[in-house]
């Protein structure tokens, strides 16, 4: 486990040229998280690959919780651009069900990047930190998009919740190798259609 | 994160007087993870509370991912113990959905402890280790129990693993202070409802 609490606020990047920053020492944090996983990856040799001093990359990430949950954000941000919105007429429960296996392949091609951002996002939730809330509004938001729900009603955030409980227990499931990929994508299916009827008859 | 991998096998109980040991060493052991948490629970404390030698302790959880896996099968036992085999003529939905607020009650009443074991069970599936599966067949055992079926066909261990997964995901939303007591019982309460019909109409 990183460490969790941290005092420091991170900064925000203010310019475009400090976006190209951040998004640099994401894309860094990606690759590394990939190859090394959470415990192993090195915040050194991170700064080095994006070309960033150290100080600069604890700067805008002062821990490993918050970096991960960063590079979780880019990645939920790269789901939403890759899964492009339904037409007309497409049944909400296979858009959200189309939405939820992109999700799961981007996370089960990359398993100890998968583990490195579920830890962390978790850490942060807890830590009521790091800009977990808005990883979480992102992900509520592609879903709710998928669905074509433009006004949620308290019913639809509660099945905004189940479905992200579901495909978090399944893809925990298939990260510990007690369901195999084939497994946890069927069960991600079956999820989505017991759960999101109530969708298709709005 | 305790340590996760372990070369040494756990030594089991062969004497009603050796699992009356290891029954305190993990009664200690839940009292403690509940007032520490994982990272903070000292093997040497628990060892002294149990009145057995830290070598003894060593020899049954070679590790606290050993020592809290345990911890969750004896309170998959309990709380079968605590949850009676529903009459006949009883809703399988109701049934099942008892069970799980059952253990969410046990769950989030010691959310330390909880914490701990869904930790170490989880490092457990992923080590291939320490008795997880055993634990995932018991709690399986108590939900078929529940829904009073003696064979599952294919689709009811489908329909397990989902109501599995979607409760991993509520108690983990929960414990991170994502939802609320309330909202996870809710939560659960809805999945049940939602996921398992074809269990009423058997």
């Amino acid at each position: 486990m990183p460490r969790i609490a941290e005092v420091r606020l991170p900064a925000q990047p203010n310019s475009p040229q400090q976006q190209e920053r951040v998004n640099r020492i994401l894309r860094a944090a990606a690759r590394q998280g990939a190859a090394h996983g959470l415990e192993r990856v090195q915040m050194q040799e991170i700064a080095k690959e994006s070309g960033v001093a150290i100080a600069t990359l604890y700067r805008y990430f002062p821990s490993k919780m918050h970096l991960f949950t960063g590079v979780m954000r880019m990645q939920i941000g790269r789901i939403g651009a890759e899964v492009s919105q339904p037409a007309d007429g497409t049944d909400p429960v296979d858009a959200v069900t189309d939405l939820m296996l992109a999700a799961t392949k981007r996370m089960l091609d990359s398993p100890k990047l998968a583990h490195a951002m579920m830890t962390s996002n978790n850490a942060a939730f807890h830590a009521t930190e790091a800009g977990a809330h808005e990883t979480h509004l992102a992900f509520k938001g592609l879903i709710l998009r998928a669905a074509r729900i433009a006004e949620p009603t308290p019913r639809d955030e509660q099945l905004v919740r189940l479905i992200e409980q579901s495909w978090f227990g399944a893809l925990n499931s298939a990260l510990n190798g007690r369901t195999t990929r084939e497994e946890s994508e069927d069960d991600i299916r079956l999820s989505c259609r017991l759960l999101l009827p109530a969708w298709s008859e709005r």
